[in-house]
């Protein structure tokens, strides 16, 4: 194989390809995160859904099976008061989908359990000192930060800005993600509000690394060596790739949202937050169309989906998506079908070729 | 210099460097088009704003100035018939903005004065026979666009998804634009509806590349050789570059639209179709925040333009843009500002250096 023009990303994560495997709360496994470290790449666990013992597990089996490098992901949105009222207003207007299904509106909704990074998870973090520690939404506040890097750590977050990536530097991260507008799942944007201004990749790659010091992983609408090539010529030093690795026999998926993601295509996903309450890009699906894809009427993250979770229950079983987060990026159709640590090794490969060609 | 690695476009075009000036009716001129074509890309000259007897002025100026290619670019929508119930509705959201500025809302509004390819345009293709005729929002009727092909004139339009690219294909285009959403100006959507679906240039040039025959012009984003780099990587033959020409010397553009471009970031630029009726990405203005960006009042292209005249006269002398359509890409911050020519060739050295390395 040939060289890599740019060893930044590589020298600072002590990895061999510049292939970050994106965390995917809910889909990716530890399995997954096995195949890419192993094959050269960063693989990651997504901790939002883990409490903090189902996150240790993961973190122990992964240290069992190799000695590469991990990527521990939290989210860090602020975990806001309940608002009963906001509430209200959501159920009301998903009241006429739960007569529609046989379902009890008034049924009280169970709490929707994505987690920001508190400090039981930073203990985590002490204890088992993983090499990478990357967040979503920002980053958790000062002291936990500090307390994070005093581990050694690096410290990764993703930027859907030029102000976002700026503001991450200042705050000490070691390297940025730009995650285009492309990409598949929450956006990671934190100061960015307005999700019809979000820059796509091929324009927030260079203007990123224009605006920073650090060295950039570009992420969104990446699934194939082209994309690997073209990252690298708009200034990044490696790629953070997610929706490729949900078409992985190593990710947990379901029947639905894989049958959904074999339809994808170019033009057929949208950014909404009427499933979580923030914004994120799903295959186009019937709750998005009715209610969203924005709608203020979605309360604050993650407190949108509570009152979905019966609803999308009912609908997956008898087949539909209606009511499930069917995350997908814009370049699902690239993806190539094959297990994590092929793909991983392959994305490369013919990157490498294609530079040197 | 360099060899480019893929000739189709240079060979199919005539033209020595991969980089085509995107027709910007009402900003792009003569001179740039002179300027880019002698340089050794693909100047072009837009007809939308242009009756046949300047449309024809202009492109005998070309031709008397250099013997290169040169583009000749016409609209294709559908002139519909007026509509006065949308039309009144429309005014009267606009009523306020009357009233503040001191205008007669009653006053009868100018017609709009962008016009479809129609019989008198191609008898002007059949007279000059320019090299390249483009086409954006589609294709013309079979019977115009049989007499253009019959002129020898190479035919291109634009697509922003698969579905529009193998559609021009099948009508018989000999190259695709693959618009991404980055790109500046009016989006060359004749299929697609929904703004918030469309692709980005990183998730699109790909999947055109795969299924499409005819060589793929990557437009949309690209405004400094890594974007050329990229696009070439990512599967196109070609660029399209539009919003990095608006800052030439040679660009006929308002004083306030080039304060506005001095202001462009990655995300203060939003599509619209308040301005026109049609979506159109610009820098994000009062009309754009208080009507749009998308509204349902706007009536059809391009008749949402005429009763916004006045308003845009009244507040651009006093030195405001908030009803000007301030067309940027989302790119506009890595635009050299350069002349034409040497922004054409430093592109594409720049590229070439990039290359080979």
């Amino acid at each position: 194989m040939g060289q890599w023009p740019d060893r930044r990303i590589l020298d600072l994560l002590g990895i061999e390809l510049p292939i970050l495997q994106a965390p995917m709360s809910g889909f990716s496994t530890v399995e997954m995160a096995v195949a890419v470290s192993q094959a050269g790449g960063l693989g990651a666990l997504a901790c939002a859904q883990l409490s903090v013992s189902q996150a240790e597990d993961e973190l122990i089996s992964f240290r069992q099976s190799t000695n590469r490098p991990i990527n521990l992901n939290f989210f860090c949105h602020r975990a806001l008061p309940a608002n009963p009222v906001a509430m209200a207003a959501w159920r009301k207007r998903l009241r006429g989908y739960f007569d529609e299904l046989g379902l009890d509106p008034d049924a009280e909704p169970l709490a929707a359990s994505r987690l920001p990074f508190d400090e039981a998870y930073c203990a985590l973090v002490e204890r088992h000192r993983p090499e990478i520690v990357s967040f979503h939404f920002g980053l958790p506040q000062a002291g936990l930060l500090a307390r994070v890097k005093a581990t050694g750590a690096r410290v990764l977050s993703s930027a859907t800005t030029v102000a976002e990536a700026v503001w991450l530097e200042e705050q000490g991260v070691d390297a940025v993600i730009a995650m285009g507008a492309e990409a598949g799942g929450h956006r990671g944007s934190f100061l960015a509000q307005d999700m019809n201004a979000q820059p796509g990749t091929f324009a927030l790659v260079p203007q990123v690394a224009d605006a920073v010091r650090v060295p950039v992983i570009a992420a969104g609408g990446i699934a194939d060596a082209r994309g690997v090539v073209a990252a690298l010529a708009l200034g990044a030093s490696a790629v953070q790739v997610g929706t490729a690795f949900l078409f992985c026999p190593e990710a947990k998926i379901s029947d639905v949202h894989r049958r959904a993601l074999d339809t994808a295509a170019d033009d057929n996903t949208q950014i909404t937050n009427v499933l979580t309450g923030r914004p994120a890009r799903g295959l186009t699906n019937r709750l998005m169309r009715e209610v969203g894809p924005i709608s203020s009427l979605a309360p604050a993250f993650p407190t949108a989906a509570g009152p979905l979770a019966p609803l999308k229950a009912k609908a997956e079983a008898a087949g539909f998506g209606n009511f499930s987060s069917l995350w997908a990026g814009q370049s699902a159709r690239l993806a190539p079908h094959l297990p994590a640590a092929e793909l991983t090794r392959r994305m490369a490969s013919e990157a490498l070729d294609r530079l040197s060609a």
